[in-house]
């Protein structure tokens, strides 16, 4: 009988040491992530792509790609496949025949992190892990907390006391332990580490637990599936801690290693927001990994991350796949979301913007070709961000005639 | 070759009177809202549930029984297939062993509005229309605005100026033309409907065109093949205008007509809120339509409908299924909420956790037995209302230790 998973072992990735998979693990000891890896010479043996068409339409559907044992180990709140949708008149008023969007602000609690959680608290849970902790700027946390709350996990939250304030009310009304620093992210994740080594949490920060990248990786999955096992030419993804940039491209080498893909590979491009842009300083530098960013500042508040712990993974994809990294400001973030909303219809998060104007930047650059299949990563629901917006509709009383055109 | 559409008239549902499906149309001339009628004796020898197993999972995968004539038609964001998740620590808390709940909030604008948007709007636009207005307690508004962009369909929306706030930020940003009342929606209604007389909108009203509640039926329709094409025991939903819980029951029908189903109904059950009951007072007298109710107010926003317009057929659903309308209080609803979020994980809707309250009570009254399967209908996110919440996190600084437990 087949596996539900054919996850094998934990391996460093940077120092390439192996690890047991069976137990709880956080980073290897050289300090860096460590990434799953699964046996694709007997999965490839007995999966093919056609395999998985009858499937019902969920993340779940990769299950042997996915580190959970079990069927019975599923933590769920309706993870559905998210929709890729043609920008036919954003694209063409940018010059982008080709543009798509990938909406991921129709997952639970609103975001893609949803994806890190489900499968991150499911193998937690299945490890027998019953507390958590993690430092967020609001998404993660309340992904984390909701899926929590489904496992019966506990969970220590973390964030930035000016994070946007839709995901402090998902943590808080999921039964989260939930403080607000008066500080960046960087600053939560040391008080967070403090409270893992003095009160027993297990850490579930943003690369130090081992599967949240493995759901995130399922972001890859769909979007190769939903274009027939292929990839586009560009995928625009906006970077913070860079978790799914780095999952879409394991995604991809995992599916080329099965033979499910051809080893063409997407050019891979991390977004960030001028006000906080490591990647991008690092990238145009040519190191191999980011300094810290000073003084972090912009609306796209959850890529506003000023040293990723996975910065020389996010800069490897980017060199491999020919891609690059780019800012964009805050106001031409702004008006890519205005506008994507009027002539496309979907409002969308901040973060998501800022591909929509890197998009736009990038044409008339011309590294972006007028031609080539272009995909941008929204991750998440413009409704949780909603106090960005001041628009003031006028107010008439009762009664009154609504003004003629 | 087979129709997309079997669409075939729309029929008054007060005087039975047929009216032409190809052009645009609003109410009867008995003044009572139009329903599609489809010609389901075609349908029923062409096409047989195991059919549209492999189809994507939207709500698309209906469309011989939706009224867009051809696939080119379909307006999208992207509605996938809702799921209906288990909730069985919270139902074995309430003494409920089989307690469903269908989540509405992972829809496009994060509400179950989107389904009767989607089809509504892509009908409009297959028959030639180019401007749209609506009165709207918000969600609804902000479903048709979204749809209205992505369509190029104007769209005129008046909302009470006490309407949640996240529904006015989608309409802004989507670029309708948004105005607030200083009344509730009735008073909206009023004026919009002088607007369309004046101002040559059509009329997208809540059953005042017949397309939107032909999308709210497809959260029948996937309910139903979610359980292998049975209907569960009992249907609890949150009414205010109703034309989801007549939608469920119309595809209940159409289902047993076309020999999909058996001839056994769920229970509906209307669930209001305590300060704007029209619909529990209507049928505890057993009376055949509601008296406006005078000063509506409740938290549940999207409930608060003084008068609704299908008030009969809603009655008429209840009766015909055994079903029944009960009434919460705020308190009730609010607290149902968190319990549910702190049990299960799932963020929801006030008008949604209408139901969880609902249901704890129809279980102690014994309306419910412990064994029947019971699904609620969670119209929208929690998320779209954390306003709501009133969480005060502590505020620690830089450095500071996480106090121990």
């Amino acid at each position: 009988m087949n596996r539900y998973s054919y996850l094998d072992h934990l391996e460093c990735s940077r120092c390439g040491s192996s690890h047991e998979a069976g137990t709880v693990q956080s980073v290897c000891a050289c300090g860096a992530p460590l990434l799953a890896r699964y046996d694709l010479e007997a999965l490839a043996e007995v999966c093919r792509p056609a395999d998985l068409t009858a499937r019902p339409a969920s993340l779940w559907r990769y299950h042997e790609l996915l580190p959970v044992s079990s069927e019975a180990g599923v933590i769920s709140l309706g993870e559905a496949v998210t929709p890729t949708l043609r920008l036919p008149r954003l694209g063409e008023e940018m010059g982008l025949e080709r543009l798509s969007l990938k909406d991921e602000g129709l997952l639970p609690t609103g975001t893609f992190k949803a994806r890190g959680a489900a499968v991150g608290v499911s193998r937690a849970r299945e490890l027998g892990v019953t507390r958590i902790a993690m430092p967020t700027n609001g998404n993660a946390g309340a992904a984390w907390a909701a899926y929590g709350a489904r496992a019966g996990i506990e969970c220590l939250i973390v964030m930035p006391q000016d994070a946007p304030r839709v995901p402090r009310a998902e943590c808080a009304i999921a039964g989260a332990r939930l403080y607000l620093v008066d500080g960046h992210i960087g600053d939560a994740g040391a008080m967070v580490a403090e409270a893992i080594a003095t009160q027993g949490y297990a850490d579930a920060s943003t690369l130090r637990e081992p599967y949240r990248i493995e759901g995130k990786k399922t972001m890859g999955l769909e979007l190769f599936e939903q274009l027939g096992w292929r990839a586009p030419d560009t995928i625009l993804y906006p970077a913070g801690g860079g978790v799914g940039l780095i999952g879409i491209h394991k995604a991809l080498r995992e599916c080329q290693q099965l033979g499910w893909m051809s080893s063409r590979s997407p050019r891979m491009v991390a977004v960030q927001a001028s006000g906080c842009a490591p990647v991008v300083k690092a990238w145009e530098s040519g190191a191999a990994a980011c300094e810290p960013w000073p003084e972090p500042a912009t609306a796209a508040f959850g890529i506003k991350v000023p040293k990723p712990l996975g910065d020389f993974l996010i800069l490897d994809a980017l060199r491999s796949t020919d891609g690059c990294a780019v800012a964009v400001t805050d106001p031409e973030i702004l008006s890519a979301q205005a506008e994507l909303a009027g002539m496309e219809g979907l409002y969308i998060c901040p973060e998501g913007a800022a591909c929509i104007a890197a998009a736009r930047n990038l044409r008339g650059s011309g590294w972006l070709h007028p031609d080539e299949e272009v995909v941008v990563i929204n991750t998440g629901a413009g409704t949780l961000y909603s106090r960005l917006l001041r628009e003031h509709p006028p107010v008439l009383p009762k009664g009154a005639r609504i003004p003629a055109l």
